[in-house]
């Protein structure tokens, strides 16, 4: 029996790309894997892919009776719905510990770095398995995506060594060249349906018993909202209703002026000055430096609930 | 501000020896660590450290507003009570994934071996840092320990290799001899209170909701318990009411004759049946070729909980 290697779901390119990593690596070192996905790719996604010669990994979402492998968290609101029922037998990670519990021993390789996919370089260094030309490709891909290029604060010594290791494997003298083509592959909102854009990179977090999404899209322009805001604003709105959220928060992110507006929907008013010390107007507010919801946004608004 | 690395709540030799292993590695690399620990220690914890020199780790309870890295376990009834007041670094353990949760990115090494101090030789190798003589002889006692001389089904090949591999460093020629004079101190029970002998390896699980209490006493001959049986019943009673458990377990392992006798007062009667397919009689049941809690114990009893 086979092991699904499955990211989170909404995939981003650390999921889907540390499926196809890590899933070859477990079947070099003898135990069958197969990479799997919990939802659609996103546009920079299948540019990494194309760009490098995959195919998606097979989408599958019931996961009973089988054996898993846990890519990029570590949260029951992130994992397969009946994720209750399989078997973990392994997580790699680069966030808090959330709530998924095993009755079983696993192995957890969980670092704090920027991307999963530099842990699962460790992990092929361990086994000492070499590195296909094109996984270290998209392996490099997901850290340069997972960092902003370095920019954000979560990017550790650890990831720029990995991408400088990755990019000599995969053969890519100016890999931030290359960063640079896949962010302004997800900078092209325009066309996209409001709600398309608030899922493309969306989050539930468990908080102290509340349910809060958040979502974050980073482009290079933050100017490219400014026809769709509007819409944006009325649809988490709409998504905190329809999910019985008790918050809805979307930063879209500036790479280049190194930021995030919020928006936010929240039951409680002083939320997010009591997260982040600033007062939305409007239910909107900038976040000077923050790039990272990982680092810079879901501890502040964990604390803010205890 | 330095780190505490510390071991579970009644800490075994693989809590305390892990402990002092993982704060001289991580002084090593530059991280400000102290060993720590929850509780007394056992007369085979004590016998290891006496044998190769060491002091007894601080011990301390209270760690609100410490950094944490630890050792052994990943469950909230194991930890120190305050642990949601202090900042997880780190988790080492070989156990299932349990309740633990972090409001940060950390690291987790976790594998299904038999012993935590297999992995913590793990993060020596990856950081490369020469293991003292007698850190190599306390976490080579308690991989013997952990897999009662490599005879437990928790057992694997790369416990073995440790053993073998710390037993050089160490300058050990007869490391079984040595295993079998640590079991030796560990099955002298006489003269002990009851009360002692059932908390002195006791780990409380939250099994869905409910507090299960499971006891282990690992001797070489189970003759030694005829004379206290009786007191050891008593006691397992009076130790479900007074923590208000839905269920205590003790099992007194045989380590020559490879199974457990189990002792066991429960709210439900039909448990034991469902977990083991066999049905205790006046509280008593023998598990033939039962040596191991965490393989061949906990995992049954959370699925009959389930």
């Amino acid at each position: 029996m086979p092991m699904y290697v499955v990211g989170h779901k909404i995939p981003d390119s650390d999921s889907i790309c540390g499926a196809i990593a890590l899933a070859y690596l477990k079947n070099q070192i003898g135990e069958e894997a197969v990479a799997a996905r919990l939802g659609e790719l996103s546009p920079e996604t299948a540019f990494i892919l194309e760009r490098f010669g995959f195919e998606a990994p097979e989408y599958k979402t019931s996961y009973a009776g089988e054996q898993v492998y846990i890519v990029d968290h570590s949260e029951l609101t992130q994992a397969p719905d009946d994720i209750a029922k399989a078997t973990i037998v392994g997580i790699v990670d680069h966030h808090k510990l959330g709530d998924l519990t095993t009755d079983t021993p696993l192995e957890c390789w969980i670092r704090p770095v920027g991307c999963s996919n530099t842990v699962i370089k460790m992990m092929y260094d361990f086994y000492q398995v070499a590195i296909p030309k094109n996984i270290a490709g998209i392996m490099m891909c997901a850290i340069l995506s997972d960092t902003v290029i370095f920019k954000s604060p979560t990017c550790t010594t650890a990831d720029i060594r990995c991408v400088e290791a990755l990019a000599e494997i995969a053969g890519i003298e100016d890999y931030k060249a290359l960063g640079m083509e896949m962010f302004k592959v997800k900078s092209a909102v325009e066309g996209t349906p409001a709600r398309d854009l608030v899922m493309r990179d969306f989050k539930d977090f468990n908080m102290n018993g509340n349910l809060v999404g958040i979502g974050q899209l980073e482009v290079i322009d933050l100017s490219v909202f400014d026809a769709i805001k509007a819409e944006l604003e009325a649809d988490i709105k709409a998504l905190k209703v329809e999910g019985n959220r008790h918050s809805v928060l979307l930063l879209l992110t500036d790479i280049m002026k190194e930021g995030s507006e919020l928006l936010v929907v929240s039951d409680d008013a002083e939320l997010i000055n009591r997260a982040y010390g600033k007062t939305p107007v409007d239910g909107k507010v900038w976040l000077d430096g923050v790039l990272s919801r990982k680092k810079q946004v879901v501890p502040q608004l964990q604390a803010a609930f205890a």
